[in-house]
Order: structure tokens, then sequence, then C-alpha cells
């Protein structure tokens, strides 16, 4: 077994990583919390494949469901209406500040619940054991959470870090082929920003990526979640380093917002890359190397470049609501070179609008 | 000038207490934080009172209001519902991570106003300027931020320390009588609990402190503030000391509920206060002094030990929802003797009956 400890504002916390681990939810919550009741939040089409053996792995260890809230699928559940639904079930559960949270899904699923049990009582445990391959290389570990707000995109939200993460790469054998490519997005943007020597293995090795080969989806995860724990271990709240993973999130965010749920978060993120990196071009910030080499892996795996169709006015709009604005200035992470990311505060306006323009053209 | 520091859960930030502060919180807003635009959420009825002078203050020292809130007074405002329209009034601004949310208020403004502050772009700074005896002495500081739940008090919330408090306490001076009373309960909580020269002072000038004597008043909001720093800045996040400020809470917060805002916070943790004395007399606990001073001194600024006419079942079962419950078991917060108190795990639940029965008959 793999297992990354994660440093961050003050908590430690571990993150095993391992095919099958989803039967030793269970165990692992014995070895970090004390109790006897936990609360589970899951997507529901998640909890019909898996929740009979994450319901059986906590019985074995001595855990019993205080409540089992089931998700509609979809970004549409990141709502602040889905949240005060699961604020009445924990309520009426008798859950109380020392029960586990235990959340089964994908983004959505651990952004909303963990929202939800980061704000109930003012914060209980949360255990994140993602399904996707988002949730595994990036969003279950940091402590980000959130929900929409009127078409903007985890508009309100806390930071609030998990007692534990459970990955089992096995699990993003059943994901449907769109999701699973949607989610290599996440993968490739680590890889650019953070580690050069997985885009090398990525590229290599595109074939077994996308026939999801276990030995390198375990290695992708691993790789992943190690980049990531350096990074929160290093800017928890999102002040400087860490914006380097909001890489290709300014206009990501502002399509998914827009596209309301009909786009999936990493094919929205896979755009954004591509706009940063024209963007950082023209600037003369980015190599020529990292758009041609990023762009190349993202068409490779099978993710678009371009989103035709979409209202550029609206991305425009949303732009203006991106967590890096600073004084009405859109601020854009930029690749220097691959492996070198950072905060560029001065984007001509013209530039961002051409590159929205050639996105959504 | 009197400036107590605080550091809590990494965060350091002075709380200033002066007659007449009100008219330096631009300044001190310049002295704390970069930037010129500021949101400001405001108790409706303050803003009609002190309004123009913290706009006069701002304007003065370089600073916009990118939005001004005003929210109607009274536990009500504390909902999920006022913190959407806070989300929305904040979005169409356009603030950002930088932006601070100025709160002129009470209690419950300040409550809902950290809450949405610390849940927007997931935490923008807040500036305290408290108003009533409540917030002056007790809940500015610390970063505990909530909204009510479903007639459960700050069911939600979560923990978003200010980046400057402000308390001014000629403030005071325009309370309506039986608010201002109310707020003498947190000062004689903190007294009993913490600061037991706090407490023969109050004794010693009941009359002074009556007559809102501003000397007595800038001395107690000092001490409290005092006292808070040093628990908070040992136990941010309410997992042990910090829970001594919770005396009289636990019953209090579950008749408060009941009473969905016609007993005011004060009132009903006075008659919390006395229900934990009774208890822990009761139990063997609590020295009997602690009860007959406490009793006492309440009394003599005019407040209640009962609310004849509540529903001692509503009150019983508000009290499972405490944060203070583990596995189901209420735990009472007991002062063992004037300036020492702890949580109690084992009250039995006859006896918790018993004293609902007292002070709801």
């Amino acid at each position: 077994m793999e297992t990354v400890d994660v440093r961050a504002g003050g908590a430690a916390y571990p993150v095993h990583i391992e095919a099958g681990a989803l039967d030793r939810v269970g165990g692992f919550l014995r070895d970090t919390l004390e109790g006897k009741r936990a609360a589970v939040v899951a997507d529901a089409r998640v909890a019909g494949l898996y929740g009979p053996r994450l319901r059986r792995s906590l019985r074995e260890a001595g855990w019993t469901p205080a409540v089992w809230v089931d998700v509609p699928p979809g970004e549409r559940s990141k709502s602040l209406a889905r949240a005060r639904s699961l604020y009445a079930a924990f309520a009426e559960a008798g859950v109380d500040r020392w029960t586990p949270v235990v959340i089964l899904g994908g983004g959505v699923t651990g952004d909303l619940g963990a929202f939800a049990a980061a704000t109930f009582l003012r914060g209980v445990p949360v255990v994140q054991v993602p399904t996707t391959v988002v949730a595994q290389v990036d969003s279950s570990v940091g402590g980000k959470t959130a929900v929409d707000f009127d078409g903007v995109k985890n508009l309100i939200g806390c930071f609030h870090q998990p007692a534990l993460v459970v990955a089992d790469p096995d699990l993003l054998s059943t994901l449907a082929p769109r999701e699973y490519r949607a989610g290599l997005a996440e993968v490739v943007k680590i890889a650019i920003t953070l580690r050069p020597e997985l885009l090398e293995r990525l590229e290599r090795e595109v074939e077994a990526v996308l026939e999801r080969d276990p030995g390198v989806l375990t290695a992708a995860v691993r790789a992943c979640v190690e980049a990531k724990a350096e990074v929160v271990g290093r800017d928890e709240r999102d002040r400087d380093v860490r914006a380097i993973l909001n890489y290709g999130h300014t206009v990501g965010h502002a399509l998914e917002g827009w596209h309301r749920g009909r786009m999936r978060h990493g094919e929205a993120v896979a755009i954004g890359m591509h706009a940063a990196a024209w963007i950082g071009e023209r600037l003369g910030v980015t190599l020529p190397e990292v758009g041609r080499r990023q762009d190349g892996l993202l068409t490779r795996l099978g993710l678009k470049l371009r989103a035709p169709g979409t209202d550029n006015q609206g991305v425009s709009r949303n732009l203006k609501l991106d967590k890096k604005v600073r004084d009405r200035r859109i601020r854009f992470v930029l690749t220097l070179q691959i492996g070198g990311a950072s905060v560029w505060p001065h984007v001509p306006g013209g530039l961002v609008r051409d590159a929205v323009l050639r996105v959504t053209r």
C-alpha cells in the first residue's frame, strides 16, 4: 500500500492509495478516529455499484451508519439547497462533532459533502473515498470544500482538511468513458505544472492510460497526490503557490459555470489549459514547448481544446468572479516551462477576450 | 487606547478598545489591510444611529464601500436565506478575496456577516465593529461564525478569525435597556468562569454598571476580551478549554432556540447558568458559593433565572443538538469554584430533565 502523509494548516492526515482499498475503509477509519457511528454521503450512482462494499467494510470494523444520504450525480447537486438537505439529515440522525462523514463519490459529492460537514456544528471529521480520476488525483486532498452559486463554480465554500482519504484506483475501471477521459485533464495539469517526469510517462504510455492499466493508474494517482501534498503543505489557504493548481481553471471554471452541468469539469479544464498556454505564449511568458506538448497529449487522450457554441459574453461575466480576481483584475496562472507555473497579474483584457473567443468559436 | 492581541489558529489580530473608536475604524483598517474597497454589513437599526460615522471614517481613510447591506435586527436574520442574500450582494459588487467585510452590529449581524464572509470565495477578511455588550465582550472575538437552522442556534457555521476588531464602549449607551441588561449575562459568565477579580468588581459596582459608567464598561470589555484571547489562543477549535466559554449555553441555547427570537441570547444564558450551577451543586461538583454569588449578581442586574411558560419537551429536543453532545450524551460545562470550569461528561439524564423543568415552570 502507498500512503502519502499530508500536513496542512495544523492538520495531518494519511492518503491511502491501493487497488482494493475500498474494502479497508472501515479499518482505516478505526485506526484514525474513535467512535462507532459514521454518516455516509454517497453519489447515488456510485452507491449502486460500491455502496454495499463500503457498508460491509464499515460494519466489519464496528461502525454503524448513523445515516446514509444518496446525492444525485451531476454538478447541479453542488448547491446550497442540497447542503441544506444534508444538514437536515445530519441533525435528524444526531450527528455530533465526533461523528465522521464518509464521502463516497467524485468531485461533486466530495465538494458538497465536505462543505456540509465543514459547516455542520462548525466542522465534523471528513473521510474522503474518491471514486473518479478528478477526485483521486486532486479534489479529495487539500481541504477545499465548495458549492456553486448563481451559475458560478465554487463561489461558496471553506477550507476543512479531511481526517482520512482512501483512494482505490480499481474503482476507476467502471467510470463512463467520457467521465474517465475528462478526469485525465487534471492529471495532465499536475504533470505540466509540477511533475515533468509524470508528463513524460503519460506521453510514453498513452495507450496504457486509455486502457486504464492498474499499474499506470496507481502510479499516476500517487504522483499527483504527492505533488498536491507538497503544495498544500506550503500554502493551505491558496495565498501563493497553491494557485499553481488553478492552472487552466480560470477560463475552465467560467466555461463550466456557463454550461451549468452539461460540460464535465475536466473537459473545461482542458480547454482552460489550452487558453492559458495560448495567452502565455502571446505574452512571451510561456515556452512554445508547453502548449505543444500539453495540447498534443490532451488531444491524444481524447480531450477537446475548444467549445464551439458557447456564449463568450457569459464566459466573460463569469471570469469576473474568479477567486484570483483582485481589484477587478483577472489574474491567470501561466506556465513558464514544463514544471514551473505562477500567477500572472498583468494579462491585458484584450488578450483575455481573444482567448475566450478562440475557445468558444 | 487599549489593544488586546489575539493569536488563534495561525491568525493574529488586534482588538482595539476605546471610547470613540468608531471614528477611527477607517484608519485602523488602513493600518491592517491593503486595498481601497470594503463591503459593509450592518444591523439596520444600528446603521441608522452610527452608519454615517462609520461611512465617514472609512471615506476619510481612503476606503470606498463596494456595497453596504443592511440586515434587519433580530435573531431571525441569522438564517441561510439571509446568508444567500449577502452572497448575492457580494458577487454583484465584485467583492474579491482581498476585499474586507466590515460588520457593524451585535451578535446576530456579527455571526451572520462573518459566516457569509468566511464562506464567500472560501473566506474574505472580516472586520468586526461590535455594538452590543454580547458582541464586544464575547462574540466579535475568537472567529466563531454561525447561522441558525431549523430552530437550533448556531447549528451551521465555521471558524474564521477576523482581521481586526474595533470595540467602542460608547456605543453601548444607546442600547435599549432590555438589550443592555441581557448582554451583561455574558460578562457575568466570563467573570464566574475565568476572572474572579472582575466578578468582585461587578458585585461592588452594580449601580455603575447599570448606569453604563464609561470607565467600568471599558474595563469590563477589556477584561473579557483578555480572558477570551487567552482561551482561544489555547484552543481555537473548541476542543477543550474553549468549551468553558460555553458555560450556561447548553440549556441557554436550547431555550433560545425554542423561543425563536422572542428571548434575548443573554437572557437565555442567565437562565442556563442558573441551571448549570443547580446541576453542579446537586452533583457535588460546584461549590454552593458559585450559584449564590452568580444568581445574586444576575438578579441585581435585572436578569431572570427562569422562563415560565416554555415547553420543556421542546427544550429537551434542542438539547440533543448541542455542539458538546457526544455519542448522544449531553455534556455540561460546570463550574467547580469561582474561576474554574470544565466540561462534565457524566450528568444523569434525570437531573438534566429536572433542571429543565425547574427553569421552564
